[in-house]
């Protein structure tokens, strides 16, 4: 039997190599004509913590970029915004009313938020919106709504889909037989990649290389990763280098051994950051490519969000109009 | 200026004598071409507490065809269920992102549930759900959709209008004018109506005079209002008598007069009773003539929340769209 798998998109910040490593490419494993793959920018998440309309708007976009140049193919999967599709605010509302707020106490997102206040002597609910105490509702929603067996999900959602698997349980317990409950894909070995000073790469950091530019802008960002003051012809170690770590979470294992001799027959840092540029621009080359092309034609973006959303909402109505019947919302007659 | 008026009506139970006199009557006294008066079946907060879909149907048909029975008057108000208008759960979501967690600790309802969990040494959050607890937010989400500047409201509901308040405050703050601020009507002198034996009247009582039943039903249930044994011919007090009560909860002042006299001049209880069944039945008999006719024909009511919802709905589309924009839920360009 093929799979329904839904993976939500974080639609904050611009996408760098980090996310392409750790998130995009990954997730677009998942993507072939034998499963139902479902893709969606989760822009009424992004509200909870940014409050800038325009970045926003630009994440939204960026993202969206990022995720269509790396692969993410409309054709053979669904690739849909979550706020164009109302009928998963509506269901969030009807989940609220089967949910225990016992649940979201628990919930280790806000009890973090909690101990933050806790630690500053502050209010323990300071600063905390409900928006982010119902987070793992409206990610219930996000899924349910497409009854999606499986969802990709790092360990830090993980305790989210139990949420939501706890949620479609007792709605079904209530209500009957509605919602498929979801299984985690979880990828234990989720890469960490490092940033150009070997810290986690982050845009907080800035430490990052980018995704979305041009060549000259990627040398230069490599050009820019710490290493120690060695000379060339000088052997060098691989192991604890920032550089070699770098190169090795995306070159293949082929690659990564010549540079394991490289390293130990003595190449300069230059060159050395010079194979690393050539290597990684041959991968990062069609993304950049098809982002250029995106890029002078938003249009284009939009018209496959709005052909994506067409696609699945017919069914999220369907659906929906179903649990309304389950409720008793129902037409007078 | 003339206002606009919004009155949320609750879909719970079969309204009886005390809801007409304690909450429609008041609230039709609002209607008027002057003013701008909507009126919503909120179906979509009856689900909190009620998990009987046909309870849920049932009321809201009910309730619909009591208030409509009752002289509101879709020619002159707007009239709609709630689930009618996707936008208010939308619009619910957004609020989410700007409402305090802080401000629903706060809420009496919650208050009040936690209370009687600790009372019971049970988890103070114990069977509270997140539709208890975001109530709130939905409920300024129904009033601020549709910018009504007067919101009639007990003082039990005060305190979430004060809410709506500061979530209104909070958005427009920081996302600019948005929002109308709505102000409270407060009836301080709500009645409260004494049923069968002098309590108030409620159905958890048993103790209902019911407003959609015929004239036999009715005149059984004034038969049954608790009496002293004082026999007729022997003068009898008016205060503290609960047939005396309920008779001046409707009657007017000139009839409440004569009533007087009559218990002075020794009525007895007998005749007491049928002049009181008397005179309701006259207020219920145009009441009674329309609610049989709508029961007749229940498609009638499903049109007229349609067309009420049809009159309604573009002007919370509108908002949102612009709330949207403002909050960086756009257009990708």
């Amino acid at each position: 039997m093929n799979e329904r798998i839904l993976t939500g998109i974080t639609t904050t910040g611009i996408p760098h190599l980090g996310n392409f490593l750790g998130a995009i490419k990954p997730a677009l494993e998942f993507q072939s004509t034998d499963n139902d793959t479902y893709f969606f920018l989760a822009d009424y998440h992004s509200i909870i913590k940014q409050q800038d309309p325009n970045l926003i708007i630009e994440s939204v976009k960026s993202v969206a970029m990022a995720w269509l140049a790396s692969g993410l193919d409309p054709n053979v999967s669904k690739i849909y915004r979550q706020s164009d599709i109302p009928e998963i605010t509506e269901l969030q509302w009807i989940l609220n009313c089967v949910t225990a707020k016992g649940l979201m106490n628990r919930s280790h997102a806000y009890k973090d938020a909690v101990a933050k206040n806790i630690e500053l002597n502050a209010d323990e609910d300071k600063s905390i919106t409900m928006g982010l105490f119902s987070y793992p509702v409206l990610m219930s929603a996000d899924i349910l709504m497409f009854n999606a067996n499986k969802v990709p999900v790092g360990n830090d959602q993980l305790q989210h889909l139990e949420m939501t698997r706890d949620i479609a349980l007792r709605f079904n317990h209530i209500y009957g037989e509605t919602f498929v409950i979801p299984e985690a894909i979880v990828n234990e070995d989720t890469k960490i990649i490092p940033g150009l000073d070997g810290r986690k790469m982050s845009k907080s950091y800035g430490n990052i290389i980018p995704l979305l530019s041009d060549e000259k802008t990627l040398n230069k960002a490599i050009k820019k990763i710490v290493t120690n003051s060695l000379e060339p012809g000088e052997p060098k170690e691989y192991e604890n280098c920032n550089l070699f770590n770098i190169f090795s979470s995306f070159a293949d294992d082929q690659a990564v051994n010549n540079m394991k001799q490289a390293y130990a027959e003595g190449i300069g840092w230059g060159d050395a950051k010079e194979q690393v540029f050539s290597y990684l621009n041959q991968i990062i080359l069609p993304i950049r490519e098809k982002y250029f092309e995106l890029l002078d034609s938003p249009s284009e973006i939009e018209e496959i969000l709005i052909s994506g959303a067409g696609k699945v909402r017919p069914q999220a109505s369907e659906l929906l109009s179903e649990i309304k019947d389950k409720i008793g919302i129902r037409t007078i007659s």
